[in-house]
């Protein structure tokens, strides 16, 4: 679990002391008041921790407060988008081939259903359920992103 | 609203009966008993329609059974994936764009969720709907897949 | 003058019509009630047509109304974003450099004036001005998109 | 806010002394008599500090003068143009896609009103504005560049 | 036999303990009750172990049973697929050129076979054989995957 | 099933008369005396048929034995590898992810079987067989290649 | 000499109309009173040609002037930049190397020569010479531009 | 200055000691008898010096003869070619611009002037000339290079 | 044997020529007095042809004279190096690992025997013998060129 | 002469050895055995010593030989192929140039006298001859590798 080489260092300290503290992503999610999937994008420096939450963080991982907002603190800003341009690992590349394979039927869908514009991936939240089905456990993953329309000038 | 070139030629006379008749995905999916986005996705040829499924489009959109038929009928595979690699169409784009932000993270709480494995892309329904808030319309964009465990041998 | 192949082929019945006119997108701009960026964008395909920009373009090209509609009418939907991933042409490409060289600054700066947020290129407006100064002609190239802060959940 | 790694040295410690100092990069911008834009492309060693700006500089952040001399100073040069060639961070990619959906149409336009010629990337100004409107801030991005026709020989 | 730079310092260790013991990995699959190949893509951080398997491991190596638990227990996840996405070592690209060659024959005869669906690369075993015929020896290499058919909705 | 474009234009009509005769590849192979995945292979232009070969085929396919010789006769030759270098089409892509994931696992495997050398994609034989098992049925995708030791010199 | 298939057709008919006169650039620059490596640029597509020029390049090779006109006009403007992004063709090639090996070189020696600014390859004229030697025949090839210093602000 | 990561560490030396010595290539040149280019290049590690040169080099920048001997003596060979294969240094890249904007027209008038040949980069001279105009300063690159016609056998 | 799509179509016409006249290009070769290989090359349009070898191959294939020389005669020049970059055809993609594996022990023995230089593929004579051996046919592929050593100035 | 980073860090004390003791491939191939390309392909990593070699290398060299066999004994095996696809070094360059535009007529002619079939690299010899012609030395590079025919099945 030792996240991505051009990280800030202090990325790999938070993966291992959620290790040794023997916490999830929900835990730590509900400890700091915020989802577990955008707590695990925050971990991977694709997300930016405010004050408050930098020191929920801290008390919660038995992590230094001061090292953390060092690197991560108010002048910090993430470079987001991280791995290779086409994933290779599995599980990304399932996602990946969605976009590929289902892409431009979501395109003609959201444009037949709001118009001509998108889906922000910047005003969005990502959320992750397991659901039990009699065929086995099913991963329901969904995007839910603010429509912007095209403006015209 | 042409589709690709590399597609059966069929499809362009899927979508523009479809444009002639003034029909909707959803009112197609209506017809047919299936969602809008796997109907758009049979429009692009990323999935395969059954004998049935062929019958019931040609006579909604008034097409030719049989050329439909020799086109796309039980011989016919997809090829799926199209359009290019990296997508640049904005709205594509942005679904790309989350999985290059959010990738790590959403297989980092799989894993934690599931165990060692995947969501399946193949077994998988990919949903769209529209909802209203108060700063305006959002699209909820749902993957839902089932879970598949690494095999040991 | 010929727009790119993959674009609808009535793009090049919009090229031809302007030249042997003999109108500037100034002038087609004004006609239509839109800035002659815009228009162009249209030309290219990269931009929507409302039904009414459509009927005054016909009628400033002496266009066919009806194939106008045929091939860029409610139901056509626009594939954004045309050329080579890394421009070549040096016009473009220079724009290009702009990004390259100056990104990471203009990133930082929109940081530290708004936080962590992007400059929307959907609720954008982009304008061309001629600037004369002493030593020549001046571009003046101009991008005013939203602020869009990054949502938290 | 760790510059790139092939970046000179001294570039980290500029960032670091900068947060450390909590100036922002129009404060510093008026230490040196120079916009806040082109001091954070300097800051990521995209653009050449005189002897009198590395003066400044050094006084504005308490950095000592002679290494900063040692590493930016007379005999140094910037490798400009830093990144993946097809950026990834979305505020980057914004701007990429800004070149990709509308480079056509201000090229045409640069053509239509000012002849065969390009606008300069080197003989050019970067400018950042907040704007507020009615409904959220405006970020005003504008290139100002020299007009340059190609030469006939 | 240095494994890739990316993957978990630890793999270098099972890799050394492996030379140093003079252990095949069908000796260390028949010590851990797995395949040797799954055992091999084990070492190469390809494949999760238990916790039972890991002690099995470390007892078989020699190796510490605690610093194996560090690296790769209970927390630790694979990051799949290791190499250049063009693999260019001769024994790979083989494999790969099989791919290039007989990938369209191997899908167009599983559609016929099975449906429209895949063979599971999650839900699979890799099998290697060496069969001595007369004019040498041959290799035999095995996928056997589920077949995994498309789900509609 | 319309084969690649740049492949002999009698591949299409190999393809359509297959489906117009509505026979499995299984059954041409009985008839010619090969392999389904060959004769596949050998639709998509990827193998040799020899003089007799191509005779039984056209008698099987009632296509004009003339045509096919002057097509694919004795002077013609494969150029084998189709379709892009990363698969794409989920089928094709979970092979490839098979040699990016297994890859160097079998190469570790089979020198330490074997020793230095590869196993050969040239005299190699593929196979498919459908295997029922409790849990659906599987793929069973076998690759049997001569082992070649590198030469040394 | 058939020109690059994105190119204006004309183009083709420019070059078969010089094939069939049989004359050299050298000799159509004469006539047109440019040199011969700008007219080789206009012949593909890389340069505009003026009104004047085009007329008495229609006369030269006896080419229709309004053909020429409606295709290479006033409102065409070029693509420039043609081939592929690495070049292959072994001429082009050695040019391609000599920017690989000596680009850094010669960017190093312009900043201390000329100072913090680039060699404009739009104010730019391109010459090429034969030079008998002792030791066979020389090409001299020469670029001569004008020199921007990089904008401050 | 620092030279690239992948060249032998003695070229930051050479960088540095220059920087120190407040020499230009031009004066280095002079001292070792060589153009200031090729002694660019040679810094660069693009140039094999002699053990003449090399001692020259030695005096004139009072580095230790021996480890200059060490790193870049008779058994040392360069690896040319350096920098992303398409430059993104502004300055780099308009000379790769001039390369494929005026690369076939150059092709075209070697092959009309010379026969079918290319103009060798190895056998080849580069050189930069300051040329003061009414307009500004010019930049003068010329490469000589021998002729080598295609060899029929 | 159809060539690639971007040659002249006399390339074609050629190949045809060849397969109905059942010659091999050993037997073209020495009806016009050149090697099987460079003949072949011709054949892609990878060397060009003189009057005479135009007139004796429009002899040997029965080919119309003036129609060879209208595409291929004296104005004509090849645009050498075809086929994707990294080759994909097993064929030539061996040759191409042959440069990947063997190219930098061929360059430092090179290097070794020769000095700091280049062999010719230009003045290069490509040639292909067929050897029996006691374990089969062996593939004697030889380039022979000139050494060309890099010129200092 | 220090070779790639990811190579086994003993080639890099081979080659300072070499260097040491002033000897030349061939001297080395001489005294192990082996030709020189062999051996300088062993330096990279590109071949396996077998026990006896790597000890007469040893004593060759004068390197301890237990580290020798620590890093490439036995349990080792090599990575072949190294350095970028598509290479940049003008030496290896040429080489793969010699693929691109003889690659199609090697193919054709490999072919012809052959059969469906390919040269092996694996089973092959490469070796390097200095030839003294009246214009110049030559370098004679052979590759002798086994024709290996395309099985069927």
């Amino acid at each position: 679990s030792e996240p991505f080489s051009n990280l800030p260092s202090i990325c790999t300290a938070l993966f291992e002391a959620k290790a040794a503290k023997g916490l999830t992503f929900e835990q730590i999610g509900n400890a700091i008041g915020r989802n577990e999937v955008w707590v695990a994008s925050a971990f991977y420096a694709q997300a930016k921790l405010s004050k408050d939450e930098l020191n929920a963080l801290a008390q919660t991982l038995d992590i230094d407060q001061s090292s953390l907002n060092a690197e991560l603190g108010e002048h910090w800003f993430p470079r987001r988008s991280i791995g290779p341009a086409i994933p290779t690992d599995p599980v990304i590349y399932r996602l990946y081939e969605g976009v590929m394979v289902y892409g431009n039927s979501i395109k003609v869908v959201i444009h037949e259903k709001f118009g001509d514009g998108i889906m922000s991936m910047i005003d969005c939240e990502v959320d992750i359920q397991k659901k039990p089905t009699d065929k086995g456990e099913h991963v329901v993953l969904t995007f839910e992103g603010k429509y912007l329309p095209y403006k015209k000038w």
